[in-house]
Formats: C-alpha cells, structure tokens, sequence
C-alpha cells in the first residue's frame, strides 16, 4: 500500500521542478456555499495537469541504466504530456502510444517535449498491447497512468501543499478517474490531518469508483459518455482502490451540465481556465454543498488542457 | 510626490484583506521570448482586478467621521467595484456614478456590494459634476480613480509583492490608463530595486502617455477607440505624471490585435483568464520581446473582468 513516506520522496524529487501551484480561494464561492473553500490549482502546473507530478516522479524512481533505455506511456490525455516532459527533463527517450485521432495540438505538444510518438487506431488496436511490445523489443519501462506506486505518490503531493498552505481542513474533494489522485491526496491528507474526511468526484455517467466503493469491490463499466475525457477510464486501479477504500467516505457525482456550470463559474468569477475532468471535483462540491456548510474543504483544480473552441462550444450548450 | 513609505503604509492596510496574488510563470512563454517572465495575477485579486488595493487604501486612509459621511466614485469599470467593495468592508455608505449603459451584470456587482448606483447619461451629462455635486451635498469624499495618492499607493503594493516574491529584476512592464498602477509600482521597484527599467504598456491608438513621456508634458487625446476599456483614459494623471517622467524608461504599445493574441496566449498556455487591458502589458513583452532578451522581466496581468461571450466574441475575431 502506498506510504507517506513514498509522497516526501516525491514531494523532494518534485521540488523546484513542479509548480508550487496557488491556492485560490473566492469569498462569492465562499457565500455561495456557506463553506470556506481552498482551491489547488493545478490547471497551472507545468503541461497544465497534476499530471506531471506523478509522471516526473516515476521517472525519477528509474534507475539511470532503466532511464536510459527510455520509458513508454500509453495515453491521448495528460499523462502522455506529462511523462513526455518528464522524460525530457531526465534526459531519456520517450515514446507515446497515442490514437490516430488525437487532436493535433496534444500531437504536437508532446512531440514537442521531444517524445516519438506512435499512432493506433482506436477501433482496431490495443494501445496497451502495442505499448508492452514496445516497451519490451526497447527494453523500456512502461509508465501506466494510475495503477503504479511512484505515479501515485507523485500526484499526493498536491494534497501535501494544499494542506501546508492552508492548515487544517474538514474535507477534500478530489476528482477521481483511474485514482491516482484521489488515492496520492488521501493518504498525504490523512497523514496530515487524520479527522479529514475524503471524498472522490466523478461524472454522474461514469461512477464506476462510487459503484466500487459503496459495493467493496472495483466495478468495471463502458467506456462513459461524458465530456469529462480525463475521466472515461472503464475501472479505478487496483492499488489506488486499495487506498481508497480504507480512506474515503464517500464518492459525489456531477452531472456534464453541473461541470460545465463550473467551468463558466471558474472562468467568470476565479478568472481561471478549467477542462471538463479540471471542475469534476468545483461541480461536485456546487452540488453538493449541503454537506460541507460551515466548513472548510481542500478541491482539486486538476487541468485546464482544453483548447477555446472546444470550450466555447461547452459554455454555450453544444456539447 | 508618492513615497515609498505611503505604499508600505498600503500593504500593511491590505494585508489580510487584498488577495497577495500568485506570481505565474511559463516556460513555454520564456522559450518563445528568450527571457525569465513572473507575471503577477492581478486578475486573481478580489473583485477581479488590481483596482481594488488602491481603493482600499483610499477609503481606508479617510478619518472615521470622513467615512461615515459616505464615499463617491465615478467608474463604469473596475474602480466603481473597487471603491464598492471597500466601502462595505468598511462599513460605509458608498455611492457610485455609473453610464446608464453599464453591463447588467456590472450594475448588479457594484449593487451587490451595496453601493447606491445613479446612473447617467454618456453623451448629455458629465459624470464627473455629478459626483462632484453628490459629494457636496452629502458631504461625501470623492474617490478619484487614479489622480489620488492613496490610490497610486494601493496600486504600488503590486511591484512590492511582485519584487518579494521572485527577487531582483531587470525590468517591469506595468499597463498604464490614468497612471495609477503605474506610478505606484514604479515608486515601489525603484526603491526595492533602483536599477530596474519601467516600461508602460498602453493600446497603440490611444498612446496619450507614450506621447506625454516623450514630449514631457501631459498630453491629452480623444477617446480612444480600443478594445482595452480599461485604459480609455484621455490623459494621464498629474500626480502619477509626476512620477512617471522621473521613473519611467518608455512606454510600449500593443495594437488590439495584439492584445487579443495575448488574452488567447493566456486562456490556453497560462489557463488563466484577462480582459483586454489586462492583457495589454503581456502583449507589450510579447511584441517588443527583444528589448528584454536574456533579462528578468515582471509583468502585470491587471484584470481578468469580462464576461464569456465579450471574451470568446473577441479572441474569434469579431471585434
């Protein structure tokens, strides 16, 4: 099970490298909720995801003989960016699995990192099979997005800085795919602060970690239809739902409609720019402040990676 | 003329009660510009805008009897919610003069601050009589926008957190409509940092102060026609002049195009959101970047007041 211990390390590892990034706070949201509210706003850390916590971390956590043999990620989203940057950083190559249909921005960024990147076809191929064989003919090491003990102490410490910048706190809403985040913040949180109550959020149509928590066992679903694209994963893992299950009460939901209600409400009054899976955690706790009022709540901000017309055409009802 | 001892007096005022903004950085935007940029987010400020610290200092360095006979300000932008918002957290009565065709959602902001609103009429009326004339009759101090040295104070504690936050610079690029922010961040980085160039950065057709610094005398200009509502000054200010000529190295100017390529640059690279004037200093750096290669450069993002479809209206092309 992941330690607090593994989060220092990488809280070490990430120092001077990592944004130390901002808490926003805003007394409209505070009114609004009858709440004090800490915002991490990690839409602005480097590659515009926390992403690269967890990405630099476990490629810190390599050997220089394994780094040198490169590393491989699988992924169309911020983990690609993430262990592409971080592989740069570290001075070894970097190949990415990404699907044929990946925007051109998200291509270019990471081949802009200096990454090779190789194309499949989604409907076809498997990325996960293609990335294993390549990580073996190379003699690579495969950098998973979640399931993996470095990425998840890497993305704690974004918990372990909300706290040291605010102090105590009754609860943390994280927004929650394959878990890497919610299981990294849970255990720096409860650390910290062990009376803090953890909660996850996730799309109203894709809560297969609600679903596992409240049955104790990982439920795997169809990939979801949401506009959250940092959250269709199909299961939580299984060592981030480890953590989880011994460490967070509850999961909250948000409809598309209430994240995309957060994103305009981050955008007019934090003056900040969220993607959709970015203002899972804001929507959830907008929906239900009920439970939080009079208290006060840690939320991730956890990207911003979303280009203006795709938001654009979120914001005004075209999704 | 403003002392640096006016703006410490400011940031003991404002501690606790102005948000001290986050300084963000780019490596995406140092690459592009070959220089180390610290942007200080004063988008992030409460009420959206830098504004605020010199109205709270303006209203805050009045005698409690002058307070409780009510402040008066004439603004249809930033300064109206800034004095607004500083009225009530003093708990006094403030009344604002605003256009009668002032956003709804602005009217509604400054009511909501509790403000009395009385509205006027832009091309029969002069607003400025009929805040004098209120403040007469109700015995009311008047809170001028930028010509006032409490104001230019507030204004200066911006540099102050900027030069604590990042250490020594080269040079700052600081956005300038009646000279507020301006003056006071140059009395502040100048003292801090008596080697340090000030450049104002202000929208290419309405250039009064370019033009003043140069010729050394106060020059006034029609109306501008710019998008950068927020500098639609038709002359700088006396007193903020006076320190300007001492201080200022030149002023740069940006065309609204470049502006809105800055607002566009800072929702998809810094995720964070700016109103055309706040964007108008970044677009200064971005456009005369090689004046400051290789150098320490601070900048400020002034304002991130506008709302979505003004924002998406501008950065697709329709203004």
């Amino acid at each position: 099970m992941l330690t607090f211990g593994e989060i220092e390390l990488a809280a070490r590892r990430l120092h001077g490298v990592a944004h130390r990034t901002p808490v926003l706070t805003s007394r409209t949201l505070d009114d609004l909720l009858g709440a004090r509210v800490y915002l991490k706003a990690e839409n602005l850390q480097r590659m515009g995801a926390f992403k690269f916590r967890g990405g630099y971390n476990a490629v810190s956590a390599l050997t220089a003989a394994e780094r040198a043999a490169g590393v491989v990620a699988f992924s169309s989203g911020n983990h690609a960016q993430a262990v592409a940057l971080a592989a740069q950083l570290h001075g070894c190559p970097a190949t990415i699995v990404m699907p044929r249909d990946t925007p051109a921005s998200k291509l270019a960024a990471t081949r802009g990192y200096g990454a090779e990147v190789v194309l499949y076809d989604r409907l076809s191929e498997d990325r996960a099979a293609i990335a294993e064989q390549l990580a073996t003919s190379r003699g690579s090491a495969l950098i998973p997005p979640f399931d993996h003990l470095p990425v998840m102490a890497g993305q704690g410490t974004v918990a372990l800085e909300l706290i040291e910048d605010v102090g105590t706190l009754d609860a943390m809403i994280v927004c929650a795919g394959g878990g890497g985040l919610l299981s990294g913040c849970a255990v720096a949180a409860k650390h910290r602060l062990p009376a803090i109550e953890l909660y996850g959020a996730e799309p109203e149509r894709g809560n297969d970690l609600q679903q596992s928590l409240r049955t104790g066992r990982i439920v795997s679903i169809e990939v979801p239809d949401t506009i959250c694209d940092g959250q269709q994963t199909q299961a939580v893992g299984v060592l981030p739902f480890e953590v989880i299950r011994a460490t967070v009460t509850d999961v909250l939901t948000a409809t598309d409609d209430e994240v995309v209600a957060a994103m305009r409400f981050a955008f007019e009054r934090l003056k900040t720019v969220l993607e959709p899976s970015g203002a899972c955690a804001l929507a959830a706790l907008m929906v239900h402040a009920d439970r939080f009022a009079g208290q006060r709540v840690g939320v991730t901000l956890s990207g911003g990676n979303i280009d203006l017309d795709r938001f654009f055409s979120l914001v005004s009802g075209r999704h």
